[in-house]
């Protein structure tokens, strides 16, 4: 896994959720296609998701359940869930998490 | 001001300060210098300087004294301060501050 991207735009302005429990800066890439680059600190936080996503956990670790689920699933550095559009998942964090998030 | 950076690397991996205080995303440009890219939450912090830098407020606003100095001063977005190397600063916020800081 690379551990930058090139050639690409990233905005200035930062994205602050959950009172900075997560923040994330976006990056666009030669095709208008848009990821964010982010870090959640150690909380239990749900994201709700307008369109589809696929988050990519770049280091640390966590714990996920998908909307409709009752099961947790653990994921770390190099793996990846996908998220439906107009839904949500739950995330558990104990420790640092870095992540890149895929849209479209 | 440009809100973007174009035609640069972006390191996946962010930078987190003082709990989650401070979170960066690192950007280098084609000639190899970086710069930062970060979010302050609310917060006072004393940062410490190893390289001399160039701190730019992008949105937000914030008091800073620099080391050896009594007197605070504001800024607020579009304005920059300098900090020699080896030194530091305090700096207080009271929103969610975003900045870039610029190196070398």
């Amino acid at each position: 896994m690379s551990t930058q991207f090139d050639h690409v735009s990233v905005l200035k302005q930062g994205n602050v959720y959950f009172d900075g429990k997560c923040v994330s800066h976006t990056v666009i890439f030669a095709d208008g296609s848009k990821k964010t680059l982010g870090v959640i600190l150690p909380s239990s936080l749900t994201f709700s998701t307008s369109v589809a996503e696929v988050m990519e956990v770049t280091s640390g670790v966590c714990k996920v359940r998908l909307q409709g689920q009752q099961q947790w699933i653990s994921y770390s550095s190099g793996e990846r869930f996908e998220v439906a559009a107009n839904s949500s998942f739950d995330i558990e964090t104990v420790e640092t998490l870095n992540y890149v998030c895929h849209y479209g």
